[in-house]
């Protein structure tokens, strides 16, 4: 059972857009279980487009294809469809239906030209379509499944995960697939499979690991296809907490999660509050604190303190520190750490001071080496990072992450 | 003259990686003035790589292939291309001067399987690649190229740049084209597109203008094509100048320009220092700011005032602001940019505040109403912006270009 993506559009293939309708169908079909074999971008032009159907057609089992189902004149797909099929195009009732509720929900008059979205061809039928006046179209010959989506992300997405997707697996009888993300931070990816590898060995054969390395995490993906949903969660719990015990100080959420979710709950859970005191991640350790909504129960601020004058005059950091040490170093951050929490008046406070780059590094500390620091009313713990010579924003992004990590850490 | 760009890897295939090669290939080729009129994505499987060949030279007259040149099993393109051009494999001497090079340089022994990156069909060109070890290829056959190019991005664009788009230039006698960006903020694309319509009219049919919206941005690209690059530019300067009369105070930069690098320059120049104040952005336009190298030069730091109290302790806002007017109020961020300023010891003191969603709207102040203020020697501006209830961390983004396009528009 294998599967072809085709996406239709001048627009992608002069590179305006980035074309992440095929990716994520791609990944979705993957995770239905369906294979997907080959994936054709072409342009608006009535010839590409029937050669293209007729070559899916002869190689896959389902063909999937999204685009050019506006009303418009440079719209092909659907004339291309009746033609291919060899049907005639009509009004289909139950998408006129559609497109007549969601104008009149808008308070806008139905004209000719949005009519003709409810017009498909004759011997496909209609999937209904929640968020925008282009529907759905399933046509089914020979064993073999086209599927026409529009080209809106938002809309192809909603018709897929609505109609296409249960659909397939009700008819091709799919196996029941479960994935659960596990996620780690602190652990390089080679680290990690050092750990875990005994493990992964270990797995039945109907489970499946894979690495997923990403901005200072790693993520743990098991895969496990069977029957029964209950019974494939309850094995892969059994294999997670076996996992805890060989990397469980490393696992700091699952699926969703994020670092900044995470320790927002915790820090909620014990009814503690937070602030910030930052140099070189210069802002993006609270904003990524503060993306999470509902962070205001447990945020109260923090301070930016890129100049020294900032950092003497708001966080008393000791001029002697700072001549004596410098700004990047452990010293620094502790007094930082300690002070931006006495006087936001918080039960934690972390710091952050190093070198972001291009500039500004030196032999003794070379651009990439940032101190962190995490205060509490049970003392002050620095760490040191060196995260080389890479560009400056990964570097702000690899600090932030740390630290939430490092929270998390001190509070576990 | 068409292309046609082929991608190989299972990984795309599976949705575990976004193709983003394909993407940024059709665009260069269409800079360059080469139509593309097909991508396709196959994975690692001989006869599929081999058909992908054969239909493409059929169809087009430059065809692009990327990835599975790696020297392990399951990358097939180099065997498929020495078996679809019909020629031996064998050692490249200069590509094998290049791997040998890059080992050197990496303080690593040249193992057999590194020495098979040089391998390749007898019947290419070898294009050295100074970022890895596999070089590109160029077969050329009955007026007809094929390129293939690895599939690690930097390698790929390096190859491009550097070989891939020189040759087409020279050998397709393509005409010069250049583009030239005009970068837009404070004004959404159809009340920009209203002023600029009679100067889009106006322009030559060789001058091509097009909208690109983007985050809380409107770029303009003008694409001249002619003979001489020198007359292009210089007319593309005359439009740009007439643009100016009509939409100058929107216009911020061109090309790689950032809001961020651009107030960057402003506030360097004009040697002046600046700190900020925020609540609802929680430290985004600090990372903003500080996200561009040297911007210790003129950004002193700021203060993240999620809660009330730190703006009362640590901005000095007033008690009887706060409660007669909230903390989402002009008053209150008046108060906010002139005390961080003061405090600060800076020239310039900027302050948002506001609602970023999902929660805490009111039917007076709804999610995505925020206030910012400018201050310096001359006095305080504030302004109030109105976002909608969108998403959270977009409201975020909005509301701190807003700030940096304010900045921008108070010192000019």
């Amino acid at each position: 059972m294998v599967a072809e993506i085709i996406t239709i559009g001048d627009e992608l293939l002069y590179g305006q857009i980035l074309d992440t309708n095929a990716h994520w169908i791609s990944s979705k079909l993957s995770e239905t279980g369906i294979k997907v074999t080959w994936r054709t971008t072409l342009g608006d032009v009535e010839k590409d487009i029937l050669d293209s159907f007729a070559t899916a057609v002869n190689r896959a089992d389902i063909i999937i294809v999204t685009g050019g189902l506006g009303p418009t004149l440079d719209d092909l797909t659907k004339p291309c469809l009746a033609k291919f099929f060899d049907c005639p195009m009509e009004i289909n009732e139950e998408a006129l239906k559609d497109v007549t509720r969601l104008f009149e929900e808008m308070g806008r008059e139905l004209t000719p030209i949005n009519r003709l979205q409810a017009s498909l061809p004759s011997c496909c039928e209609s999937l209904s379509n929640q968020l925008g006046t282009a529907p759905g179209m399933w046509f089914e010959q020979k064993e073999k499944v086209l599927v026409a989506l529009p080209g809106v992300p938002a809309e192809m997405k909603y018709l897929m995960t609505q109609h296409v997707l249960p659909r397939f697996k009700k008819k091709l009888l799919l196996p029941e697939i479960y994935h659960k993300v596990i996620k780690t931070a602190g652990i390089g990816e080679s680290y990690l499979a050092d750990k875990l590898d005994d493990w992964c060995k270990s797995l039945p054969t109907y489970i499946q690991p894979a690495y997923l390395p990403g901005m200072a995490e790693v993520k743990v993906r098991l895969t496990a296809m069977g029957k029964e949903r209950a019974l494939l969660e309850k094995e892969v719990d059994y294999y997670i907490d076996q996992m805890k015990a060989l990397a469980g100080r490393y696992i700091y959420g699952y699926d969703e999660d994020t670092l900044e979710s995470v320790i927002g709950k915790i820090l909620k859970s014990k009814n503690l509050t937070l602030a910030t005191a930052e140099s070189c991640t210069g802002g993006h350790l609270a904003h990524l604190i503060t993306s999470v909504p509902g962070s205001s129960a447990y945020f109260k601020g923090g301070i930016v303190a890129y100049d020294n004058d900032i950092k003497r005059n708001h966080l008393n950091v000791s001029n002697e520190t700072l001549t004596e040490y410098g700004a990047v170093s452990e010293e620094t951050v502790r007094e930082m750490a300690q002070n931006v929490r006495i006087r936001f008046n918080t039960s934690v406070g972390v710091s952050t001071s190093g070198i972001a780059g291009p500039d500004g590094g030196t032999k003794e500390k070379p651009v990439g080496t940032v101190w962190i620091a995490f205060a509490d009313d049970q003392g002050v713990t620095a760490r040191k990072l060196m995260l080389g010579n890479r560009d400056r924003v990964i570097n702000i992004e690899r600090a932030s992450r740390a630290v939430l990590n490092f929270i998390r850490l001190q509070l576990s």
